[in-house]
């Protein structure tokens, strides 16, 4: 029977800061590399490395006055990279439309339909009825998918290359396949991008999948940038997912 | 039985071009809209409304040397908008990859699924067996779909709104439906994007359907600015097929 | 005496609307271009095309309600392009930092500097005393600049090509103009980008000389979009100088 | 006299790897972090991350196979950030038209002029009488700045807010300033925008300043990533300066 994929998020790569030489100022000891980051940008486009204003020293203070005042363009220089399983195909184009990212998808013209997972929706996989429904059909179309390759592979024996007909049966037999079917992606973005892929995707109004892949990302980069992120609230809804909002996005 | 859906693609938008008054220079009656703007705006980087150079005075041969020296950012000044039906939700997500477009896909969420269409991969449609075979199995899945359906909307008796509960469920079923189903994208570019999408997507290598637009869209978008397209040829593959490719792209 | 310039702002190209062959919907006779492209896209998105909402059925109650949920993604499919003349290249560079535009400047490296004009602050054109003052240093960078010019084309000497010592000589040598020296951009952007550049720089806390420019733009897009800017209201400053605000931007 | 300002350019962030957990792969131990991230994106692409092709095992082969069938996209997910001073404002606004860098500029509008510095066009630079020339008309500017500041604080002696009034002066007396007025800039991107950036303005055609800015980003990346700049060769041209090509960029 086909096997359920769940989710996992994990953070790959990340901006480590090292200090310039010839500029008068370096971090708290207790701000991580993207907080001093992103202060460093802040006081090199002012000049104000000796922290002139008593109300913003603090790198805490900084960054919040920053979120505060929207100048979030700062928050650009710092980078975090996620590698993602577990997604379905229909998350996955959800979080695709988000352009700012850098993404690279596990591609379906060379990875085998038939070896990869799905990925259940939580309304169906919390029952057993419905899940059992749910994984019989998705075994049906990899039954439809294995029978489309062979007539295909057939259909194409003119196609001297083999590498090159099985790439075209599979490309076509795949089109049954549900979209349920895991993806998986490597996603790059800036700290300005992440804060609104969170603000877009956490919040109630988004479908439960991406919502959870969201708040997910919230708190995998929460440390690598505590400030830059308190702002944002999780809560449980009522049907026990959890979603995440800030007062500083619409 | 499912219906199968073919792709169309038509032209909704595209740059008018208007004269700024205070330029001593007009555009050739026969150049289009958007090959006038290109010129213009390469014209307006240099002060040359005069038309110093022979040998570039012509409309057609001044947008041939940009594409020829490689400047093609001025193309980015005349922008065309094409609607997309008939497309695989899996040629869809190769699409949408192109992140300079903007993107208006149909919404999955809000659009009854049993209502859509497939799309169905050349191979497939071609032969009547494998095509009889596709499309039932595209049935199952739309049953599963309608037995999905009601189980969840029974599961969630306890969400009070009705419109939020058939949201849920819609949400949760579609994860059985097949890569095929239809989708139709509103996409807007400049020309620069539109070349770049067709030089990687009709060329020899990429999959068939997505090929296919891209030779749509070169063929939509030539009588716009034919100077802008005509280094692409297109040729007739072994299968039948079409692809396109310019000496300029690589 | 360097002769002054003055903001000059016109609209040389915009998105002009087909609609569709196969879709029941036309825009009302009173909807701009712009205006029906952005409705379409919307109704595209969730194949509303038989207005299903009598509270959005008119294209302006439609657009104010995008406007209001900030489902401003759907603005990107409208264009217009802009051709600017008599800006100081210190307002250029801030205008040239919104990097969702697409921009082609006058180049200076082919235009003889000692023909270009320059762009008073406003605070100075408007005293006498300070426009002498500022016009007489102007004269004197650009003796300065005459000077460099022919010193360094004796430097060059060696170099056989003349165009390109002539170049070199004027690359160098402009290094000694002002920052008012003006210059000429051709700007497109989508009203998406426009409406946020005009929040960013119609704003009481921008530039003057920017500040100018983005209220002109918005004026300039009224008449093509009014119902994307009428939430853009504008006031008189103390100083005389005017803003724009919307409720809807931050 | 007006103090020359040289170039200086440092790396303050890049991209560390974490390998995740799950995956049965490690980057050689001589691979630098931009170089294995890279390289892990491209593996979960295919998921080959048991390296089966043995002519691209090595991250020094499979990352220059990358450059050779161009799939730069992957190169999109690793960053760097550097931290350039002794930039002229015209060199500057070149730099910023890059626009997939990620940019944050000296404010001019809150840093004093006056004790600015100036960067000299290394033709004027080498040559004592030119230099001499220069430098006292930046002097002059200067002077006229003091001036031109005096009279506008005075002219707006209406305004109460002494902060303001300075700033507005401030505003209007610096369009007096030379090109050649220093800029310092923080610039992030990733290895893709930094390879286009190097091929742009690191090749012969380009100015001499904004190449030689080019060069040492080139210098300074190296030695993050030398699989992804070998292709790159420096050479000197007839007049002493360097410049740098790849015969993978057009």
């Amino acid at each position: 029977m086909a096997s359920q994929s769940t989710l996992d998020v994990q953070l790959i790569a990340a901006s480590a800061f090292r200090p310039p030489s010839g500029v008068d100022w370096a971090p708290e000891a207790t701000a991580t590399d993207a907080e001093a980051i992103v202060e460093f940008a802040g006081r090199a486009s002012f000049e104000t490395f000796d922290r002139p204003n008593a109300h913003t020293a603090a790198n805490a203070d900084y960054l919040h006055h920053l979120i505060d005042v929207g100048n979030d363009a700062l928050l650009e220089h710092a980078t975090a990279t996620v590698y993602i399983r577990g997604l379905s195909r229909a998350a996955g184009e959800q979080l695709l439309s988000h352009r700012s990212f850098s993404f690279t998808q596990l591609s379906q013209r060379y990875v085998p339909e038939n070896e990869s997972e799905v990925v259940l929706p939580p309304l169906i996989a919390e029952d057993a009825e419905l899940r059992r429904l749910f994984l019989r059909a998705v075994d049906e179309s990899r039954f439809v998918y294995d029978e489309l390759l062979s007539a295909l592979e057939e259909h194409l024996a003119g196609e001297a290359n083999s590498l090159l007909r099985r790439k075209k049966a599979r490309q076509a037999a795949r089109a049954i396949l549900p979209h349920a079917s895991e993806t998986r992606v490597v996603v790059t973005g800036n700290y300005r991008t992440w804060r609104q892929f969170i603000a877009a995707r956490a919040s109630e109004h988004a479908d439960v999948e991406i919502r959870t892949l969201a708040v997910a990302c919230l708190e995998l980069l929460r440390p690598q940038a505590p400030t830059l992120f308190d702002d944002f609230l999780t809560s449980e809804l009522a049907d026990g997912t959890v979603m995440a909002t800030s007062p500083y996005v619409s």
